[in-house]
């Protein structure tokens, strides 16, 4: 697929994130939006897996908050060979206290080694 | 690659951040484990992008917390073909406020289609 086709998928199903999801209500279109065996590890709340617990999830945070609209926008796409890494961290701190993260870290080969390309996490709590 | 030099040559990156970096306050070896352009998504504050920008976040961060000791651990790794999307949410709630969120998607066919297959995402503030 070229690029821009790639684009315009990705933004067909962000689409129906928008329109469908959010705007509508209607949380059976999440099924197009999610494979089957996706993880969402949202801020403040453990990580959840399978489409399932995934639509359950959205529809009692959208209906909870009273989300009326929302907007997704593609600030980058990186389509080369990559990995993706979901892990678990742990910050020990001087005081005694513990910082536990899960993070998404996306992999890419620079001069032959494996570094962290697209590094992003959140707290459990 | 075989699935077991990989998962060994991310883990040896890992571990230069949690024994360099963290341990021994060797901010230099960040060099080692993020790209050049490689970007980060912390909670409660803006994308940094750049390695640069990124070695002064984390001695920031890692000697303003008072970070003794870290702990990484890989939950699971997805090498097949994926595409890796950054992007900004918002959405409007029904009393007027507003949320603003960043988030990265890592991208997966399913029957023919793209979808979300790992979601991950924090507020900026």
């Amino acid at each position: 697929m070229s690029p821009s086709t790639i684009q315009d998928a990705l933004r067909a199903t962000n689409q129906i994130f928008e329109e469908e999801v959010v705007r509508k209500r209607n949380f059976q279109a999440l099924e197009r939006v999610y494979t089957n065996d996706a993880r969402i590890l949202p801020p403040g709340a453990p990580m959840v897996s399978g489409r399932e617990a995934i639509i359950e999830f959205w529809r009692s945070m959208i209906e909870g908050l009273g989300v009326e609209d929302g907007a997704l926008e593609s600030v980058d796409l990186i389509v080369s060979d990559v990995i993706t890494e979901i892990g678990r961290a742990s910050l020990n701190l001087i005081d005694g206290s513990r910082v536990e993260a899960k993070y998404v870290v996306t992999w890419k080969r620079e001069d032959g080694s494996w570094k962290w390309h697209v590094d992003i996490w959140n707290m459990n709590a």
